[in-house]
């Protein structure tokens, strides 16, 4: 029914679409964990409610709900959004949900990489995680969707994109952290890429956003657009946080080639005029073993943590006055979609966005 | 996606079909509460898996498990059967799951009776069933089926049985409990199984095999075979402690007519040779709110609890001498289907057997 398969998906013919491809369905999880959503997670739910209705429009979406908030999840949210019950530990499914990966029959398989809270026992941000660990299988499973399971291997979706050709874009700061796969050359890291992912060239990036939180996620500072095409966060202002990180991810991607061998075409996605921070009436619980956040700390807000779907880009809105702009220019690099965005602050302040709390499933 | 609809099957063209029609799956609930099943549920739980098993080599197999018994149900299940959490207060899924319908273009709607423990705070068995009320709803939103909310009636689906052509035959005792529906007349009861089932015809049976539990539903006593047969508990003995029902229920459907105004053929099935008893090292928690089992008690054990699937029947086995002489004769009822016999002493201890724990989901 949905089995564990032991063999690889470039063994089996099987690629992970880019996610510009054509989608089934959207999974999120419903925040709930109190020490991470402020004030008991209820602003954190009305903006995830605002994304899937959003997406909603698009393609069907999949709540997955922990058994103590169903009753309230399957009221707050409309009927269009399919809520399932699933135990979590957080609500990042991007994270630890599975990569899907389809073949040229379009057969649809799952990839269960390990997931230990963006670091374990070394600079993860939660513990336990067991959990979340389960999710990809059970996600699968749901789907009648065949795994492989990377026992050994710890990877996040987030921290990976691929063109659908070949290519996967990724960074150092992430994959060669000691927190996730420190017994591993980055050569072996590389090959891992390339026989899960079904890819033949890993462009690697240096740094992402977000050194402390996910170890720099490429989800908040690049991505594929279209093959032989990438975007990337832009500012010119040397005040801006993110500024050294956009110069270095512009200036890898605009000298990178892909696997096909095409010279990248690189879109400038912006900043945030002023830089986000937590503020106002921020109460979280206190819990051992769970990296606290505070008043007056800085977002990793991210334009570019956008989610495409069919049809439609959902793009993150922080209040800032380079909003319009960022939805300007993401319209630019998507001609042919709708370009939506969300205000996703409450996102923001628990650690991510809408990327991050998202995972498409290809269509089969 | 799985929208509530405010109408009824009749109105909108939806039957239940027959349990011998072509089905799509079977759900099952894994057994864990302590103070309901023996020794921790795990003699129950080899016990489902054994079911389960028997039934997968047929048709496929849902197997919802709580969240505390996710990995363990996982790891003891074999591959092909789907394992998919949702939180339950305990496994008798063909009373608290949906009852399916079906149109003439092969759509499906779930209807959502209302749940209340066999009788709720008048003679229920446990408090409280809240998670088992919403079984119903989680079970058509994870198969992406419309369902019928009946607010206010009290059901379960083990309670009735259909031929698929405008008959249901119940008994009153159950259907007529202070514990169900106290407010409606009989007429009034009659009335909702038509409206939902979309019947012409109500067959009332008097009595069923257990007062103190079900109230005496109609699946431990008889059923349809096919569309103009029926069958039910059969015995001689004055001794057996089923002798009276199952002479009444045979007397009452041998001179009953159908829906399309066929007298009735009934097969008779054997009881067990000697009463089925609990015995042996029988462990349950003692808990607030719970109807205790005790050993020595008598058990409700009948071979007419048999569960039909695609090409097979699936029939409880008690150790007993006439288990032979029941497959015999539930195989000259289905001549066309191959009968396989599960021993299940280890479910009716629990309080039912193959068909409580059992749900059938037509073929759409």
């Amino acid at each position: 029914m949905a089995k564990r398969i032991n063999s690889t998906p470039k063994k089996d013919g099987f690629r992970m679409p880019g996610e510009f491809e054509p989608q089934e369905q959207i999974f999120m999880i419903w925040p709930d964990r109190p020490d991470n959503w402020r004030n008991g997670g209820k602003p954190a739910q009305e903006a995830f409610k605002n994304v899937a209705v959003a997406i909603s429009e698009f393609e069907p979406v999949t709540m997955l709900v922990s058994p103590q908030q169903y009753a309230n999840a399957r009221n707050r949210l409309p009927e269009q959004i399919r809520v399932v019950e699933m135990t979590n530990n957080d609500s990042w499914v991007r994270d630890c949900g599975p990569t899907f990966v389809k073949d040229d029959k379009g057969e649809l398989r799952g990839i269960d990489w390990d997931f230990n809270a963006w670091g374990g026992l070394v600079d993860g941000l939660y513990f336990p995680w067991d959990q979340d660990d389960m999710i990809a299988q059970k996600v699968c499973e749901l789907e009648r969707v065949d795994s492989y399971k990377t026992a050994g291997f710890v990877l996040e979706g987030g921290s990976i994109h691929v063109d659908g050709e070949g290519t996967v874009m990724t960074t150092e700061m992430c994959l060669l952290s000691e927190g996730r796969n420190p017994h591993m050359s980055k050569q072996e890291i590389e090959d891992m890429l390339k026989e899960y992912l079904n890819c033949e060239k890993v462009i690697w990036l240096k740094d992402g956003i977000d050194p402390e939180e996910t170890n720099g996620h490429i989800d908040d500072v690049a991505c594929f657009v279209a093959p032989g095409e990438a975007a990337c966060i832009w500012t010119e202002d040397p005040e801006d946080p993110f500024y050294e990180v956009a110069q270095q991810a512009y200036s890898i991607l605009s000298e990178s080639t892909d696997a096909k061998g095409r010279k990248l075409k690189v879109h400038k996605l912006t900043t945030t005029k002023k830089p986000v921070t937590i503020s106002g009436d921020f109460d979280i619980d206190y819990v051992e073993g769970t990296v606290p956040r505070e008043d007056g700390e800085l977002c990793i807000s991210s334009y570019m943590n956008f989610l495409i779907v069919n049809g439609g880009v959902i793009v993150p809105q922080y209040e800032d006055e380079n909003d319009a702009l960022a939805l300007e220019q993401v319209q630019a690099m998507f001609p042919d979609r709708k370009v939506v965005g969300v205000n996703t602050k409450e996102v923001v302040y628990g650690g991510g966005n809408i990327h991050c709390i998202t995972q498409q499933m290809p269509k089969r």
